[in-house]
């Protein structure tokens, strides 16, 4: 066995660049059409604009109108009295409620499956896992709700574990299979809803453990309504370990800065979870808008 | 009855600002996912980079890395061996695959329902009517297959009319209801793959009395494998008739750039269409992934 | 006399879009020239990058490699070796060291000369004074230190007045002429240089009768140290009132964010300064790079 | 001696990012002011624009409105009826008329002095030789006229020699000086004006040869109206080999896009220059606003 042999390292062949998703056949789609019962859609996405939060070494969205309605303050006329409106954006791809391309992250050089970290580059970004190699997921959506579990709001840093995942299912009378998509409810998201500054520093998530037991789930994508998915700060001597087993080692995407609240309202722990990221080029990731039918 | 009942002017009441996408109703979203046979996903989408054509009154999109592999090259290391790459889009909101958002396109003043223009501004965009407001869609998707009916490739600016729809739904042996999303085969995309240049101007697409006959279909939208839904160039005297009656009179938005040969490679005119917009507050569109399930 | 009549429109004609800059004419700038003695070239100005302060109602300036270094970490070879890194900006025009365009501010819908404030679109920017109608500035510039004449740093929000402009030039030996540049030293900016945030909503600076003052003398350009030139905050029911008068009125632009510590290591009051911003076509400003030659 | 020892590095030291603009000292920059006899104020450059020519491999500039005064047109009223108009430009750093930093061009993974190339990362641009390290220039500029020495207009692609530069002086009656800044007049920028469209790779421009003669002449910097100084398409087996030869080894910054016509209306061939980059700090370049005074 090669050192090279990293979680789902060849799993899917030399040349996968899709990962975790792989997981998702047509049985689960189907088979998670099948959770659509009251007809209800549910928006799981935060509103993007130059108030979106977002982590101070990035740099917000910037959305500036090309055409707008006071360009016709003057009263200039066409036929049929036509006017249009037209507007560009400024947008860090890692912005509101996103997923992580497979190419995010990853260390000591290699991508996820291999892939040289060297081959994303300012000229064309990433070569291999970009976003556009990521299919749109539409699957069997599991909530792990936390806060629930809990029976309280979480502290600020307070470490979700593979035993309060397990424990979660158990109390959730639910059960993850393959192909899964999880989406983890630490209350974060609302906790900052009053906060006039909201903190990227500190915030409650799971630790290495708990997505080691999540990737052995096979699951196909990790969300959570925080910033990072895991806890911050991290243990020490460590930096997003989360990230760099879940993303590098098993090729399982990250979505953050999911919205949840609609979900919770509805009670549902189970449901058709469809999310469908823009394919940027060479991207490390994409806003989405990600939905739960029930 | 006053001049200014319009279309659905009125039809949700005063204040609303979804539009025709109100006729899909919980019947319709449980009717859709039964739509879900195989299980397979089908992607709809152009891929996002500076080579997704644009219309030349609109600069393409520009993708800028803050962090890439390269930067590593210097040696730099961190605990774990961590690395990450992030990015940038410069991108206006009609590129690609993308949906018009209700405040797009307009006349008299008056935007759909009675909004007024110039609520639209530099400052914050669309008060009314943005892209925010627009439901992820969830129902049941047509697809009318006119390079399939005329059995031959249209030819540029060839007119599609009411009857071509017709025409389409009776060979294709399918109805149109309340609430269906109908995506159009004009050719135009695919035509342009071996193209050097994409013309803009010229376009086979729907005139105006198709577009009245989707709108007393009560469609929830109106897509398109073009980049205006509607035939160019116009007929004299007017400018984008087609946007004008569907958005502004009847609240039906357009999806444009559709990639439709994958669905049409299914050989499937039934299907559960699934887009949601990104939610940029006051934005006049957003690019979409939409996807077919079938 | 009209009530159309405001401090200098018409002076250069109907149709002038220059302003205040028609004060210099070859006299003044064979002149200036002249004040070049010991060949030392002067730098009035901020570094610009995503650390410059700005005030939070605008965004910071980003700046992104399209291709760098790291590129060629993968060793990809040319002929002769060659390589090359270039590079994109986002920046608002009012950053850093900046002049203001005679179409920035205004009150009543009217701009100065009478030009209407609805020609300033989102499509086109300024039809008229758009900041690449401001001339090069090569005059004699005069430095005004206000922080000499106190002898002391002035607190937050201390007005300068014209009777302080008159003592510094008393206490400097100088005499303003026709078609001087007056940079005025507040100390505001080197106040900020050790704290961890720039407050922009608290400065010293000059009031309406300091400017009426200046105009007057008619100066062709007003600088200062600060962010606004003018006091923070406003009197009672103004918004810049200094903006209003000097920009509107006089046709007199505004220099913001000069960075004089290098001219006041010099001890040197009077000098050769040159300005020329970017010719943004219908923009409202420009950073700048201004010097002293002495 | 050392393979390393090319052109001009280590002349002004290990640690020096300045290059060639050392050449001006004190007496050069008080005999540049004598040359102002006229008192005129000669613009040099292109405005910049959505329309401003540029390379296909970079993309155009774009102007957005955050405020205008469509945005005044509901009629909102603010004290003393203050009202402000403010943009933001997305802009390549190399576009009209601008400055190459010393950091742009390089090959061998060294840049000018022996510093790495992989210290210009996408994280923080170039950590040497960034456009914020040039000084302003102010010295006596000298124009080289090809268009009038050969009197008509060049070829495309005509090479210009080190003869011809030598017979422009001849029959110009001018001397180059240590510390000049040459400007070479190509007729290049002039003949593109009534083309639709603009080719960037066929230009008359110097070549190696001629660039090492300016180097000898130690000039300060090189100026051009065309897009690359050097002469397009290259010789064979090579890359913008003045580039390599003038930035790279001599520590000489180019000037490209130069609109020379006032100059040449003017009739002067030695003028006082004046080049004051804004300072990004790590950027490959500047667009400018150069000045002949004269």
């Amino acid at each position: 066995m090669s050192i090279e042999n990293f979680g789902n390292w060849g799993k899917w062949g030399a040349a996968d660049e899709v990962g975790a998703i792989n997981y998702v056949g047509q049985k689960e789609v189907i088979s998670a059409a099948g959770l659509v019962k009251e007809g209800k859609v549910l928006r799981l996405t935060q509103n993007l604009s130059s108030k979106t939060p977002i982590s101070s070494h990035r740099c917000g969205l910037q959305h500036f109108m090309n055409r707008d309605g006071g360009d016709y303050a003057g009263g200039r006329h066409r036929p049929g009295g036509f006017q249009f409106a037209e507007d560009t954006v400024v947008m860090p791809l890692h912005i509101g409620t996103h997923v992580d391309a497979l190419c995010h992250a990853w260390y000591d050089d290699k991508l996820y499956n291999g892939y040289l970290g060297n081959t994303i580059r300012s000229t064309s970004g990433a070569a291999h896992l970009g976003i556009e190699k990521m299919p749109p997921i539409f699957t069997k959506g599991v909530l792990l709700d936390i806060v629930r579990l809990r029976g309280r709001a979480l502290y600020k840093s307070e470490i979700i574990t593979e035993h309060d995942l397990e424990q979660a299912c158990l109390k959730q009378n639910i059960t993850i299979k393959k192909g899964d998509a999880i989406l983890i409810r630490t209350g974060w998201l609302e906790a900052q809803k009053n906060e006039s500054h909201v903190s990227f520093n500190e915030e409650q998530g799971i630790n290495k453990e708990a997505a080691q037991w999540l990737a052995d789930k096979e699951v196909c994508v990790v969300g959570a309504d925080n910033y990072a998915v895991e806890v911050l700060p991290f243990k020490e001597n460590t930096i997003f370990p989360v990230h760099q087993l879940l993303i590098r080692d098993y090729g399982i995407s990250l979505i953050e800065g999911l919205m949840l609240d609609h979900l919770v309202a509805a009670g549902r722990f189970e449901f058709l979870f469809v999310s469908s990221p823009l394919p940027f080029v060479g991207g490390t990731g994409s806003p989405i808008a990600p939905i739960a039918v029930i």
